[in-house]
């Protein structure tokens, strides 16, 4: 069941060799599912062993998708003419005939499930390895309150979605009266690389306290502000951001001593034109607080609805015949580093190595 | 006014050298009224004589749709700059000038009507013989009520919509309340060709009566039910289904003692996207009786959204690029053998067969 | 700054080097406004110094359209990274870098204004001059009243819309109960052409008034009407159209002794599918009575939603494949004059006249 990428991956530079988010394990029960990634349909569902499956959402027969069938057990029959297939994809019956032949079959995808998320593997299965999925330790840690926000569906393409989540530089402009203000408009922004991850950070000291921390930290005075954010390869997005007051002048590290949040972003391809990014937060504030809770959904709804439409004007704004060629600033470093990763790795899949040769192919005896 | 089928009708798989229903009788009156079949937009009226003419929706000199102009007797002025012209297409006036030029013509289309019913021929008009046209003696037989139903438009291809009618495994997964049941899932299908007409047949003995007949024919006890699925090539499709007393044990030629039904579904290709199938029934029961014509029309409307359901999606998944082939299982013998019938019949129209040779075209002397 | 017209403006037919009318003077403030012609999308605003300013309405940065930043002074400010530019098109600030790269412009348009109307100029900006602008003296006369309708938004091709207004034959069938009568069906159509300004023409004698003049010029007998449509390359139409008793029998060069109106129509193309018509009229009757004014808009959306209708129709109907070529007709003399002019200036818009060579670039010695 090899998935090669082909030439429609490198052209939507999708990387399929990777886990992405299919929804919060709530989303997932006895009902069929739809859902696409990568341009590829798929069904899910909960089995009764309490996994999810996640099938290609398609039957071989006549292309009826499975979602509009039936769940009988743990298997779907499809809705057309009955060809049932169980959670591996295999075909286990074809109605008005005995033989179930090896082609009838649909593709399987692993599917693993962490911290109350469902993350599914596109890509080639052999190579699916559950310890690559994102994790961080203050998922479990008890002074850490992890609350799962929602979905934001965003006409636009993921690699516009997520470079803006390495662009501390576009908080001032697009959300002046939530996460960012005016003081941090000057501010340079730092970017490093460690392994998966591309981090681009700063600190804006001594200023005001921006509005979500006003309504959230309960600041009277100036303060110092940090945002980090970590980018791992390809699309998931930890912003590490938070205030403290401007008197103690912590150092870096010592960021836990303040109010301090991760907001995470779990950048989901459906199509080229298409991107899903399912939001949640952790927080050091406020454990086991559902109105804290609630009031920052509230307050991050409002702070992603400004992104969702900027990101949908530059993705419409890119669909017309360009007279000139983009140019790129000096705070564009993350987001530059970042698609660079990204062709490397679309270019590395659609290419098999051989290794050296282990002779030249030709040489000449005089 | 040759018609040449051309590379277009060959993509789309449209028989042009066919009669298609155009509506049922009472949709055509002294209105201009709009439609397109085989791509061919049309504009159709019923003139002063009673009979329906049907012209191409298009004025030669700057392409406003006729059908947007007005009646005037039997003629149709355009509502742009007012040419004008009859029932035959041909133009008799163009405001402003006194010569009527020969290139100034609409084609006309060869209308027929048969109880109650509409065709038009879309082909070469030299080949239209009206002796072809679908017929069958029950319209005439007063132990028979004919009933027009009602009209379907879907979102598919119409290859799709008529092979689903020469499909009577379908029936078990698509309408299990309705007109099927899981005792014919495993029933295996008979096929047969006579001449212009496929058909696909099975007989299931000894079971519970299905929906449609507990409400119609009042059975109680178990009942032997047969499905005849005759395709009349292009695409009208007589479906001849009933039941009878099990106990009885009939012969399949004595179907008449039974409560026996005809669906008629005349299936007229709009586009590659848009199929409209005119759906009516005849029965051998409750004649006359208009109440028992609107239960039933209420039963085959629940159970035709069904196929509609299901063709459109199939419809929409067939427009993706797919990255392996369709299967074919044993219960697609009626389908296969329309496809091939129809691609013959559309390979012939596009080709022109000039007989053989009367010499061979190179000898060689020794 | 030079914008050659490419291969897109010659499939398109647009005129580059031309004034269009973006709008009336009072759609201009301080607001930022966002309006396409000639696929270019642009922002306009009124600046501090009341001129109003029209750029590309394209970050060159992430491509974000500069109308959904925010003004600050007479700069705008792009919402998505914060890089300034002013009313020249020149970038003032880059947030987070002190350097301004050369190639951080947008494109400026010249804009001018004159009675009330706002004109851009959309080919090379040297090629400019103000002296272009239509005008006419009767803007300024105080026996003429200049009263600014509406616009009417069509998904049609500018030439279209343009072409309807050097045609006065469509006026008999498209406005049979507002602008025009049968009277008026057979009557021939003069062309002229001078300079710019391509002109049709005809009289219809003695005929009884139409809709429009029975209401608006409180005629009770028979009247002499006239029709002069003024076609001014590319795409502004005078129409010239009044009645006056039969009886008097005047001369052409008279018309002023009768109600005589001018309705103007500013047509801008938008796209290949849109097109944008501002329309106004200027009269010698009823000087400074607004009732008088807006029933004649009244009677004018009446009449323009029947054009609308029609070219609406014709657009659609031009967009499928054609099996025949369009007639032209007598009727057609202005409108082909017309295209033809169009074809000419966008065939020397692109391309390159060197003048004749100095020497032949071959001579032959013997």
């Amino acid at each position: 069941m090899a998935r090669p990428t082909g030439r429609e991956d490198r052209k939507m530079q999708f990387v399929r060799n990777a886990w992405y988010v299919a929804g919060w394990s709530r989303d997932f029960g006895e009902a069929l599912r739809a859902l696409t990634i990568l341009n590829q349909p798929l069904v899910l569902f909960r089995s009764s062993t309490g996994k999810v499956v996640a099938l290609e959402d398609r039957c071989p027969h006549r292309l009826l998708p499975l979602s509009k069938g039936r769940r009988i057990g743990d298997t779907i029959q499809c809705g057309y003419h009955g060809m049932t297939f169980d959670g591996a994809g295999k075909c286990v019956r074809v109605p008005g005939q005995d033989n179930l032949p090896a082609s009838a079959y649909v593709d399987a995808f692993p599917v693993e499930e962490r911290h109350g998320i469902v993350w599914i593997w596109m890509g080639e299965p052999a190579l699916a390895d559950p310890g690559d999925i994102f994790d961080m330790p203050e998922f479990e840690d008890p002074n850490w309150h992890a609350h799962h926000g929602d979905a934001l569906h965003i006409r636009a393409h993921y690699l516009n979605v997520a470079e803006n989540l390495v662009d501390p530089a576009h908080v001032s402009f697009v959300h002046p009266t939530t996460l960012g203000s005016s003081a941090s408009e000057d501010v340079p922004v730092h970017v490093s690389t460690a392994g998966k991850v591309i981090t681009a950070w700063r600190w804006i000291r001594n200023a005001p306290p921006v509005g979500f921390f006003q309504k959230f930290g309960g600041f009277s005075g100036n303060v110092d502000r940090w945002h980090y954010y970590h980018l791992h390869i390809p699309s998931t997005a930890v912003i590490d951001f938070g205030s403290i007051e401007a008197g103690r002048n912590i150092a870096e590290e010592d960021r836990d001593e303040g109010v301090r949040i991760f907001a995470l972003h779990f950048v989901t391809p459906v199509s080229e034109d298409y991107t899903i990014d399912h939001w949640m937060h952790l927080r050091n504030r406020a454990q086991g607080d559902e109105d804290a809770s609630a009031q920052m959904d509230g307050m991050f709804r409002t702070a992603f609805a400004e992104d969702v439409a900027v990101l949908e004007a530059v993705h419409e704004a890119e669909q017309r015949p360009q007279k000139r060629k983009p140019i790129r600033i000096a705070i564009d470093k993350g987001p530059n580093v970042y698609r660079k990763r990204i062709r490397d790795l679309v270019e590395a899949e659609a290419t098999e190595y051989l290794g050296e040769p282990e002779r030249p192919t030709f040489v000449q005896h005089d």
